[in-house]
């Protein structure tokens, strides 16, 4: 079988770019390890900058985003017991964020793609691109014991962090960096009504907290928590405590409770590959690079790297030019590396450090006091929570 | 003796307070443990806020500073092989910093001291504020062999990180926050006149650099070197060579060098006491407070200090309230804070941290590129390098 680009992952990015390809009659075909039901079962991201809402659009699956998803034009910074809005829509000039998760995302794309006539194969096992430093590269799986091959021009891994597109780069070329944080999030989702219109990100003694939400009437709630803790020791009444214990009162006092629907804990990681071109193949999102999620980057930067993916794509069949194809790895990790300081910075900013010292402590207390009292520095929050342009 | 206000320390906070006292006839003195001719010897800081200068004008001793001080209206970056101005002018709208050394300022309010009647006992041996705590103060000092006892309202510790004012402090009440860096700063004057008519904070792998001056014909150079370097082991050549290794090569070609007046190391640390009130003792400058030199905020912070000391005291000699003197630390440590974390963010992005990893390494070369191609984060820089208001 042949193909001009294979697309490993059925994620939002994979899922992206197939569309985006398919639209402009560039064939392609995405292995997917897992079952569809899988995939869809993922919880992840909900935050989407302008510029992901745009290639939605583009990509011909933004209707129903449109519809149900809820712009918001501002987010809300709570510490030492006050509640500070970052009025994102006026710093940058008229941007907006779109709370809408990266669940209806792929759901929504997945529709297109069989509208479309898109190929998915799903449950491909041992996935292996091959060859892809030469002229001739090939992807080879098994599927119901039978190992197929798929010539192809171009490979774009768009597998996540535990995937096999980066595994299979070349070790001696491949240059990681990486910081783990000491501590995780404890993550819940309840049918209940947000507590806030916009999302709060708190910082509080007794660690961080975030508001989020999916709809009005579908909430996302977190508290950061010791990376030893484990879910069993969080009934959801421990949980409804701790959060409105990290709140201003009068806004605790507002929150909706219920039983949750979803609950776990993730730890919190900055890293980046470097480069995330090899030959013919190409990273793109998570297989490349993770934020921690205060900040709501990772879902944004996949999309963004679908964007330079797919001009490059685009230039090389249609002007036959390479240049982009060149130029994708340093264009996408300046992006990256951005996104990565902001993501780390808010990170830093928002949650307890235990082993940063008094001294730290009180730097990020002056920071927050500062940075809600500055036009320049709250600019500089919005500027990068709705997204650097591409 | 009486006085209405005694301060220990003739350093510029001392002296500036003790003008300001004098020109609104409020009785002073001021004990200083070394000659003169030593405090005049001190070669520190130069770059001055316009909050600063206001000050010296108010206390009279403004006229050289305006005749002879050097206005900026930027700041350049260097890293990377190239150099970006920071417009501190425009992006502040209208504000400078003014180039004036330290030992100009301390000569002029000398100067004015003595014109106006000021008094100054120097090389006060054992000074020791004493029953600060309850309505009746006094200081002790010796004198050619000689026990005196000044009674006063209030004391002013001016007398720097190693006076005797914050020791004389109940250790008790006294919390102490501290980072110190693992670095210095190798700095010399020579007779030259410096290689660009703005500051230059270079960031080079092989280290932090400055390119400062005192005026048009004398230069003020620094690199960073580690803790455990000698300054014998620096000749004069071996500095110049290695600070236009950390330079772009076309500003390097410029530099003019020539045989060094002063060459030292100084460690960085940040430093912050608190409380700075103890009944009817003040800390005031680096008493209180110590900034890492990057940023330029050590006189500067100093100077707000004696502004919110002054006022208060203004307030409670002519309208006999204490709100004042009650809000003076908090009111202080707000602002102190706030450089404290300028100094801190400036300090952790120009340096080479070797234990940073190279996560930090790369964040930091990320932050630079977003910080001089953002206006807000180019802003907030600004904004915070001519000083935060008072």
């Amino acid at each position: 079988m042949r193909t001009q680009v294979v697309i490993i992952g059925s994620g939002p990015s994979g899922l992206l770019l197939g569309q985006l390809l398919t639209n402009a009659g560039i064939d392609n075909l995405i292995l997917e390890r897992s079952s569809k039901e899988h995939v869809l079962g993922r919880i992840r991201a909900g935050v989407l900058e302008e510029g992901m809402c745009a290639m939605l659009e583009e990509a011909g699956a933004g209707a129903r985003m449109r519809r149900e998803g809820l712009p918001h034009e501002g987010i809300d910074l709570t510490f030492d017991g006050r509640q500070h809005r970052i009025d994102l829509f006026n710093l940058t000039g008229g941007k907006k964020v779109m709370v809408y998760g990266q669940t209806e995302v792929t759901h929504d794309l997945m529709d297109k793609r069989e509208a479309t006539g898109g190929k998915t194969v799903y449950e491909a096992a041992n996935v292996s691109p091959r060859d892809f430093d030469g002229g001739k590269p090939y992807v080879t799986y098994e599927k119901d014991g039978v190992t197929h091959r798929v010539d192809c021009d171009f490979v774009a891994g768009c597998d996540g962090y535990h995937g096999v597109a980066r595994r299979s780069a070349p070790e001696a070329l491949l240059k990681t960096y990486e910081r783990v944080y000491p501590f995780g999030w404890l993550g819940i989702i309840a049918e209940v009504p947000p507590v806030n219109h916009e999302l709060i990100y708190a910082n509080h003694p007794r660690g961080f907290a975030l508001c989020s939400m999916r709809s009005l009437v579908r909430s996302r709630y977190y508290v950061q928590v010791p990376l030893e803790e484990r879910v069993e020791d969080w009934s959801d009444e421990r949980f409804w405590d701790e959060i409105r214990r990290r709140l201003p009162a009068e806004t605790a006092e507002k929150m909706t409770t219920g039983p949750s629907v979803e609950k776990s804990i993730a730890p919190l990681r900055s890293f980046v590959a470097e480069p995330l071109r090899f030959g013919r193949l190409f990273l793109v999102g998570d297989a490349g690079h993770i934020v921690p999620p205060t900040g709501a980057k990772g879902l944004n930067l996949a999309a963004s790297d679908v964007r330079y993916l797919f001009d490059a794509l685009l230039e090389h069949y249609r002007e036959n030019s390479q240049a982009g194809l060149d130029g994708y790895s340093e264009k996408a990790l300046r992006r990256i590396w951005k996104a990565e300081r902001f993501s780390w910075w808010m990170t830093s900013l928002m949650h307890r450090f235990h082993d940063s010292g008094d001294f730290g402590q009180k730097i990020q207390e002056a920071e927050l006091d500062y940075l809600v009292h500055s036009r320049a520095a709250s600019t500089s929050l919005a500027e990068n929570y709705v997204g650097l342009p591409y």
